[in-house]
């Protein structure tokens, strides 16, 4: 029997693989074949491939050096994609996994041992990793059948213990305890090491610079609550958990909380810094300068001589470490972010330096308070939903002008092009996430994104699935729609429809507001489920407003514990998106942004609300991907309520830009859709009738 | 802000109430206003009223005698209505609470203090028991407002401390803690009497005889594994759970694990036993007389000379409190059944005789094994259900007969002739539960059973909810119709409809093998949340095979926790029943039962087996109640499915008895829906083209 782990060491929490448990001990030794590697060929070498060697030498000389580690010699050392803040993007700076193993991809851990270096990785990347790393590695594809994981390979190196290096400020606690339990039976320990050893051996001039982007205030206009309020609110919750301090150390709870914006992270608007807050001060740690444009300082009241109960003081980034052990003293107990839904909680370095006394794990209060939005915010949602709406259609007409005229574009052009085209909205600071425009089999790859290595020529045989989102300062967008620019096949109608009915059932619940969310799930996926199809990932998770693309609590997924727990909160919003993938053939996904809201004409006998949904995303599905018969009266009255929005909405915003393709476009793939048989042959009665009538008349 | 409580005391578990914390001290010490008990006022007491004045005297006598006792007199007295086996249905010999308080309903408890005697009974019973208790008592109506608790009650009655007596072989180990930790801070102490009060006090000539009616072997040709196979099957499970014996203590375990069905409790086929085994061994503690006719004793191997490894020691009913001392000293561990779902598990008593490091608290592996049926159970539970269906349908035939020829019937009149016709199928034993028939507003209380007090006539301007069933030796059965005999108005209409639809929804689903029970419930309500509607009960519930109507573990509600915890497997039976309740007005009410098929035709690609349900129950729904407006072409085309099954099943069912009354019933309410309003115009559209042609020869 086969069993399923999830494989939740990087940062992609949710990406589960199956393993069989009895792996091939000659995979752990070589890893999987690489390609022109052999010792017997000679087969030139993809020309990407980086040369690790001197870096490895490198490494590995420090690993062994008992002077430079301040402790004893580690046997192997482990580099993970995160950075401090286990941000979901990282900048370059952070980018120590890519530096050691010369593999560029978002997903993946390395171990570096005195004799072999491994890089785990899962499928949407096992072609690119194989192309960029060198022979010195072994290639863990994780999804294919007797990989190991990190601790069981481990395990088959070091049976009778070995001391595994790594970097605590990267990993979460909630990894690190994780780590620490599956290699404890082995005597395999995992050393905290003080010194960070990609940092030491990365030269100063082959690193990319650390991102000091100017930061700036996110005005009251857009935020609607000022940072007072909310740090007030924050305070009682802290307080109520059995806290009178609290380090936050997630970028976009500081952001949140704040209103303060950066540009330290790609795709996410975020400042690098942490924060310490108790009852009566709040220090933010973060390089100063990048405060100094724009006001942020006396925003933040930091300027001012005498200290006013509103004021944020200022601290150098890297005094966190020390504040913290002296702080800690001084307080009854510090709430310390724990694992939370997507949110990994704070790092191991910071568990490490509070007293262990004064340690309060605890799920950060702020992931409760974000995920419900104020009127304000709510608004701004609404409208960055809409000028989304106009950027897709503006993109849609030109790709189809251009695709008639006979060009052909590549799944990277083509998402370059949709990143162009929502970079001209006002207020928009571009991306939210890499675009995903995967053409064909390519499509079929539910978590694709097109890179250098599979970039794929578009042609008018195959499904587009396209998805992608922008930040704007009035709020954060997802989307993803499915194009076919030919005829799609009838299994391509059929999947498309069943997808688009799970999407319907979802958008027309109406429920008490003590419903879990995993409950809403069987609603998207009964129409699939119905005829034997599914899709292996989430259906949805929360979305954030000028902030993370994907945030938590939000989780919507049937077999998910933390999901059968939760409930909807009028006010929040979030994502569902589900799809349906035909290996090597064809994929369909489309989603859409959710709000939460309020139905307080009904009244529950029980006292519970009743809530529902607002579907936010307004654009178009393309009619010619219907199996029209399998749409009830109800749905298509559905679809042309859905149009009818989009005509109103989006139609006026791209009537503003003076975007007439835009809105032609937009017209014609909103067009009218007969609500059922019965209307059709009523106009033929009424044809027949004028005949009967004209036929009395002669 | 008002809190829901679940008042899970006695026997009805899923019962809930809202109560105020904050109640009322004058309604503890009256209890609400009795009928005909003011001290000024002279009205005449209602005739039903027991005197119950000696009773009292004589416990409370008992109460205070500590020769008697063998302890410390007790202040207070608990008597709940179960029995030693915690069955949900109790033989009039176990009646004790009925005994002392006058009240004969199903659920209720009282307590007696020196100067008070309390009953407590929710809302199906308030008038009721107001009728039989007299003015010795109060009255705690359970759903009015500021109704306590038994422990709020005790606690405001007893600050310092005081000792509660009760019969620890009569209630759950399970309720025990609970109370016990409920009266724990006010120092109120639960104390165990070896002395079982009521049953001292109740005089011989008094008391219902305990029935002990002969036990028969439930024939193989029903049961489809013999019973030494379930033991081996169920000696792995516990073997596997840490222990190496197992005390069983509820009648329908021992029933199913034995084969054996007995007449001792009402309604149920149980004969009243307990059972330990250990890996090698079984002992039956019963009254052996029982097992004298029917061949009982050689069938279960009882009455060789040399034991066999498949044979059942049978030993007295009341040895096992011995046996229990005694034996507990030779296992490693016992398992001990605790709480699961319905299922209350092992009395107070039975703990309490295992000492204390033998004993394994655990879930009844027996629960699992019993809810998954095998292939005979299986179709025995068709066969079952198609009669059932026939004795419904002769029933609805010739009701309506009667009342066209000016009849007029009372619920409970209409109840006895449905349990008649019931009962005249082959091998059936009756009901499986009281019959329910509710008219007009009686029909819009959810747990309604007609009673002397409420019994009402049934005429044709309301609708009459309908819910009863049967034990069949192939099995059990239990279904709800709802029924209007005049011209049900938009309101009904539009109710019926979306219970019906949620019916549908939930028969149509597919689904992975993990996805949750919980998870269903939403397909079921889904249509009344639509507009404001619900119903406060659950789902559905486990069906026994000739065994309990309502069995663990299966509990389908959306807001129970361990309904978002199990799954369904392949071979259960469970209930569906959907309502609404307009208060004095009208209620609704749909029942069916389904069975968990296998869908091996479906392929998941995470190696999850595809499940879904196959609809039992084959009665008719009334048409009239239909809005047909509501029902899309796919749900039009199931209940024509449903309706074809009906006429082949049931049809030929009604033609071996020669009953044609009945049949003609069924044919005349399964017939033809049109599949589409589209449909019927075609039918038109015919029409004109034949008259256009028939123009055209002009």
């Amino acid at each position: 029997m086969e069993r399923i782990l999830k494989i939740s060491f990087g940062i992609f929490l949710m990406y589960s693989v199956t393993i069989s448990m009895a792996f091939d001990e000659e995979l752990i030794q070589k890893g999987e074949l690489r390609k022109a590697c052999s010792k017997r060929g000679n087969a030139a070498p993809p020309p990407q491939r980086v040369n690790t060697t001197m870096r490895l030498i490198a490494l590995r000389e420090l690993m062994s050096s008992e002077v430079r580690l301040f402790t004893h010699p580690v046997d192997a050392y482990l580099i993970t994609s995160s950075d401090e803040h286990q941000s979901v993007e990282v900048a370059d700076y952070d980018k120590r996994r890519e530096y050691i193993s010369g593999f560029s991809g978002s997903y993946g851990d390395a171990i570096v041992t005195m004799d072999k270096a491994i890089l785990w990785t899962d499928g949407r990347y096992h072609l690119q990793a194989d192309e960029q790393i060198d022979c010195n590695w072994l290639l863990m594809r994780e999804g294919h059948k007797n990989i190991p994981t990190r601790s069981q390979w481990l395990k088959s190196q070091f049976p009778k213990g070995a001391r595994l290096g790594a970097n605590p400020q990267i990993i979460s606690e909630y990894m690190w305890r994780k780590l620490t339990h599956e290699l404890a039976e082995a005597k395999i320990e995992l050393v905290a090491l003080n010194v960070s050893l990609i940092d030491e051996i990365w030269p100063k001039n082959e690193r990319p610079a650390k991102l000091n982007k100017d930061a700036f205030v996110w005005d009251i206009k857009y935020a609607g609550k000022n940072f007072t309020t909310k740090i007030k609110e924050v305070r009682e919750l802290v307080k109520k958990a059995g806290a009178d301090a609290m380090v936050v150390t997630s970028l976009d709870e500081i952001a949140w909380l704040l209103n303060i914006r950066g540009r330290d992270i790609p795709l996410s608007p975020f400042l690098r810094s942490y924060l310490i807050f108790d009852m009566d001060d709040a220090f933010l740690y973060v390089n100063w300068k990048q405060l100094e444009k724009n006001d942020v300082f006396r925003y933040l009241h930091a300027k001012f001589e005498f200290k006013h109960n509103d004021t944020v003081q200022i601290r150098n980034y890297t005094e966190i470490w020390t504040d913290l052990r002296i702080k800690s003293q001084l307080y009854q107990k510090i709430l310390i972010p724990s694992h939370c839904v997507y949110s990994e909680g704070a790092s191991h370095a910071i568990y490490e330096h509070i007293f262990a006394d004064k340690r309060l794990p605890h799920q950060s209060p702020i992931i409760y308070l974000k995920s419900v939005k104020n009127p304000v915010e709510i608004e701004g949602m609404k409208i960055a939903h809409i000028k989304d709406g106009a950027a897709m259609c503006k993109f849609f007409a030109y790709i189809e002008a251009q695709m008639a005229n006979g060009k052909i574009f590549s799944e990277m052009a083509m998402a370059s092009i949709l990143d162009d085209f929502r970079y001209q909205q006002l207020q928009s600071l571009g991306n939210s996430f890499t675009t995903i425009i995967g053409f064909a089999a390519n499509s079929a790859k539910p978590h694709y994104i097109p890179t250098r290595n599979t970039n794929a020529n578009v042609y008018n045989n195959g499904t587009v699935v396209i998805e992608s989102g922008a930040q704007y300062y009035e709020g954060t967008t997802s989307v993803t729609r499915t194009i076919h620019y030919g005829e799609p096949d009838s299994l391509m109608k059929d999947a498309y429809t069943r997808v688009l009915i799970g999407q319907m059932a979802f958008a027309g619940l109406t429920f008490p507001n003590n419903m879990k969310m995993a409950d809403s799930d069987v609603l998207v996926r009964k129409s699939l489920w119905e005829v034997g199809l599914d899709y292996l990932h989430e259906t949805g998770h929360g979305i954030g407003t000028f902030l993370g693309v994907k945030e938590s609590p939000i989780a919507i997924q049937y077999d998910l514990e933390v999901a059968t727990k939760q409930t909807f909160k009028s006010g929040q919003f979030f994502t569902v998106e589900p799809g349906y993938y035909r290996e090597g053939y064809f994929g369909v996904r489309l989603q859409n942004v959710y709000q939460v809201i309020d139905k307080p004409w009904l009244q529950h006998t029980s006292g519970h609300k009743y809530i529902g949904f607002k579907t936010l995303t307004l654009v178009p599905y393309q009619q010619k991907m219907f199996a029209f018969e399998q749409l009830s009266t109800q749905q298509r009255k559905w679809l042309n309520r859905y149009n009818e929005e989009i005509r109103q909405e989006v139609g006026a915003e791209l009537k503003r830009h003076n975007s007439m393709e835009g809105f032609y476009w937009m017209m014609e793939n909103t067009k009218y859709i007969p609500e059922n048989g019965a209307a059709i042959i009523s106009t033929r009665f009424t044809l027949i009738s004028a005949l009967v009538l004209s036929l009395k008349f002669l």
